[in-house]
């Protein structure tokens, strides 16, 4: 507690009955434990004690002038300059000594509450968050085949590191429990990063695949089989429709050659199809370059590991964010 | 409020006609309750009350010794440091005790108009922010079959976080009501996000539709009729275009095969007509493989959407920033 | 004012003339109105008055022990901690009274001329901005059909706002006057911006063209005659160029198939030709859907834009920054 | 030491037996020096040193009141603001002089051992660096050859560079050992960075090594044969399935000259033969255009010291990171 | 200077032999004048000067009470709370009066060597600086044709920037000189952006140059000749490659035309060649869309300049970082 830094008032009020008034203003800089827990929705109980220095009870008894109430109604009316901090209430214990006991000190124990103002950070950190997270939330919809999904999730987390450094600013590192919304925030940032590894491990998959060995049984039997049926999904592959395209080349081509027999034909038609070959060759080639490779299993794979993860994702998403905001809410 | 802390004066002048003139310098750090709601267009009042701690009216009476006018005139020219705040109005309430009750104290109150001149923060904060608003809204010109609109917004939502720091640094959380620049800001941000969604969503209708099932008949009748003729927008559909090439060739192809009937050329003919079908499925993997796959219904429908949303965001940012600049206009 | 903050001395030295030298050390803090329109080549002027509080001219006079320039001389080699400031000058000015008039207060008057040390700011503040706006003006150099200019300019913009950031926490909101390099920062910001807005109206008008209608004619009119004439740059379309590879096949496919006339090698032939035309739809295809479609006038209008812009910028560019500079330098 | 900032109380206790009770309160601001090189796990040791200013131990001597695990259980239970720092022991040490010697100051140190609680910076600061360097680590997951792992990996060093700036405020540079904090985020820097100067090379070895000469015999040895073994990598080429594919054609096709030899038909034949040799020109020229070059021992090599380095980053992330985690620990 | 702050002390030793010793703690805030300009590697000079402020020295005369090394010795062993600074000297100088004059101040001069610990600024500037350029100039190491390094680089400053900021808040302009570490900063700055505009050039040269016309002879002289031979560049063009697989098929055309004259099968032959230059036209239009034009001389003019400036920067690096380096040394 710092002095009393209020101007002396030089003045007291003598009555003729014996009354003495002497009312001098006290200004205290006292410090209060913060619980940071449920920042921004706390509610701060500070204590303030008055009691006397040497004065016993018996020769020193200490009464408040006024009601409680109107005390917290008329603080609250002249208090201009609370800040964030609204005033919610105001209890005084007075410490009651056994009867016959006066050998104690009068004490008067006021409890202040005071509740942060919350809009601001809603509006400047939570919200903001929420957006955030939101976008790497739909970013689950952007086509792993087609668009990089790692740049643009890289720079939602670069964006979302630019609100853990306002956060750091704004909370000291206080208390010895950790505050809810540093919880929040860094659930949010691990939930973007695992969504940001998922989609190097879909990349990988899809378009790394070409090199790998044949997917292993039991990735085939677990996932393929039991988790495509959980997700639902089964992603035509592209590649049916490309051989229906083929196939009747093929199948006509093999059964125009057990049809017909002429000799001297025979030659010019091999010579054709020799080069129908080559054409079915540069299709292939062109297909296969262009990014588009098989098809294979691996990609399955990668597809239902996807949906699932968006599905978890989905879910501890809601879990969290619900029991955080219940607890926030109880306060 | 805080101690005087201006120098002491120890001369005081005694005039033969018993006038004695004290003047003291006062000097006095109250506090003023804010009210940043028009934040950076704000105009605050704080209250100055003298009176006399004991003396009452019937032995003390205070006075101003020149017109409120003239002080406020003299404050203006003199006051050289007054920072960010420009001095607009002084007015002073005397307190008129009711005739003959001489029994309160004296009381003059001041008030002081202060207005910040808020060019700076226009010029730092609003047209920048206004900038970055209008950057995301010419992001639609963007053709979102070519070019990533995702990535590109990303960048601009993070650059657009940096002016929310800048903010978070400039305004305390004071009142219980949220400026309206935070509002402002906050709403840019929630049209930046939701036009990024946006983005997404028009991402994997053009380029991850082809997995899709057909178009539900209800996202037909409403999206494409109703909602496309309100755009007027419907798309020449590129692949009209592609048969164009395409059909002379086919229909030549059935024309030739039906005016003729040679024999033995028919054989080689068939083999070329192969190779020609060949060709055509070149064509068909060519053009479907380089991502410019048929424009089906549901790119129709991406398109839709994406114009109605620049619609609705033109009209929701319309509306907004001229109710949010009527009200600081206001003041 | 602050209060005087220095050590009180009591010496006071008596000599045997009558002279009494009583010399007390003054360290005060005083308010100075800054103006920070030259910022950071600005050079302030605070004034400091001494007068006696109530000894009039007749009973007390105030002089300076020294002149002036030696004041000035000693301040400039004993001042070790101005910091980012530079005693300049220093002017006396002493309140001379109308002769006989002997009832007012004797004033000495301060004026005391520092100089901002720019140095810093300007290798801190505006060589980076310099080369910020630079890389912008670069960036037109960038082919806009190969290369995606808008996401490298938005990142551009990006690390511009880290530069406001600083900026704003540099300079205290203080005057009526914008300072100028508030003005030269938004105004790099505004012409970024600007360039932005103008890369994606080409990215439109490059990528996105194929669907819309043909140029209407006072665009054809307007901007191809008579801005294509200003800017000299009529970019040969490369159309021709393949049309030219083209068109002799077909040239000599129609005269060939003038020229001769045999029957049954006509079919061979034909069924050749369809499948020329079939390789001719490929190529048209492959140059269609490879991203370089037919450079219509939409694009021709979009480059000719895109130079009058850069023209424009660099006009725009030269004016503002000479303007500002000249201003600066004036100090 | 600062003075002695508490009120001043003017009450002594004198008892009847002569004991007298003077409790003045002491609020002093003392400076500790601290050791950060644990920093957030740091536990600091402050000495408080009471002793008189004039009077020996022959005429002064002091002693506790109590006892000190008394006075750190009482401190523990009053202390309500230390913030960060959570007191953990307390230990006296009691300056005890030789015997008979009473000319020495009688002197009481206290230790005050206090800790950092250490929650907030693990969640704010190590957690975030964390998932970054595993961001990190997983991009080699990204197949080079398709996506561009530089852009991102850039992005992520952008990101992590905001954490040494929240870093670098939170830490005055206070002593002359390097916290361990900064060593491990300059560490973490340091792998980013090494790793993406590979993923430079890599895609310098796969895009750019047309332009190479031969690999060099020692390269070819050293990095094929020898830590290609160790990587156990030995990517299928992606060639060899593309020959696996032109060859039968070309096989065949020298097969069937061989075979063969009428007169008339060869002409044809050689006219489709050369034909189909323009076809696998086209091949060629569109699998060598499409950035697959030849999967030549260049890009054989990338692989491997891909993999090398992978191999590397981890062990290296493993033992730097189990080392300080163990020194932390043992705090 | 700061009013002594230190807790007065009532007391005076009183010897029997007259001596008497009063030790004043004395406590002060003293200015000194801060030379950054080989910042982080300073020493400061800072001086104390103790003279009476009214006893000459006949009258007062002042002495160290123990060697200047003892009090160097000892200032050490208490010193707790530097900070960043390290006390590493002490020297006294007394002004000595000419002989006989005694009408003169005893003066004791202290000069305090303190010296900044770098290691922090080491860890945290220098070498992420370091990293950043580092990755800056192996970014050269990307092969133009195929890797966008604009974008990248534009990160990179972007990323740089962060640390100027970091460097702004750290250093007061306080000089009027700059520090070196501003200009290894915005060095390292300006050569991160000249190599982006660099890379700007080439990818202009690289991607745009189709449209350009032809090489003027003295680029042809300077560039091609006289710098590609200092580069030792000449990378072998593309085409080549690409003509000698289409060469064979035109030369063996031509040839065979010349060597056969059949005049039936003449006309097939011919409808074959026209079918095989459509095969060439689709070569050329897939070579020529795919993003490798012809590899003009406007190319190889900008690999050489790519070179070129490769060289300069590294040259450029070396030379300045090794000359700040020795400055910093020789400190």
């Amino acid at each position: 507690m710092e002095k009393n830094s209020a101007q002396f008032v030089p003045y007291i009020y003598l009555f003729s009955d014996g009354l003495v008034i002497d009312s001098q203003p006290v200004k205290v800089i006292s410090s209060c434990s913060l619980d940071f827990y449920k920042f921004p929705f706390d509610t701060q109980n500070c204590s303030f004690s008055f009691n006397s220095y040497i004065h016993r009870r018996r020769t020193l008894q200490i009464y408040l002038s006024s009601t409680v109430a109107d005390i917290l109604k008329y603080s609250q009316e002249v208090m201009a300059t609370m800040g964030e901090w609204e005033l919610v209430g105001l209890t005084v214990k007075t410490f009651v000594p056994p009867p016959g006991n006066e050998d104690v000190w009068d004490e008067m124990r006021f409890f202040v509450f005071v509740k942060r103002r919350a809009t601001l950070y809603v509006v400047n950190l939570l919200i903001p968050s929420y957006f955030l997270i939101t976008v790497d939330l739909f970013s689950f919809l952007l086509p792993p085949q087609n668009v990089d999904r790692t740049l643009m999730k890289m720079t939602l987390i670069l964006g979302f590191t630019v609100f853990l450094l306002i956060m750091s600013d704004l909370l000291p590192a206080s208390g010895n429990t950790v505050p809810l919304i540093n919880v929040f925030l860094c659930l949010c940032l691990a939930l973007m990063v695992a969504s940001l590894l998922e989609s190097i491990l879909i990349t990988n998959l899809l378009r790394g695949s070409a090199h790998y060995s044949a997917v292993p049984r039991w990735v085939r039997v677990f996932v393929l089989r039991i988790l495509g049926r959980l997700v639902r999904l089964r992603p035509k592959p592209r590649d049916q429709e490309d051989t229906v395209i083929q196939n009747p080349a093929t199948q006509e081509d093999s059964k125009v050659s057990q049809q017909k027999g002429p000799l001297d034909e025979e030659k010019a038609r091999k010579e054709l199809r020799r080069l129908g070959n080559d054409f079915q060759a540069i299709c292939l080639q062109v297909k296969h370059r262009l990014g588009e490779k098989q098809e294979s299993e691996w990609i399955q794979v990668g597809f239902i590991i996807d949906r699932l993860l968006l599905g978890m994702y989905i879910i501890f998403l809601s879990v969290s964010f619900s029991t955080i905001i219940t607890i926030w809410m109880q306060s």
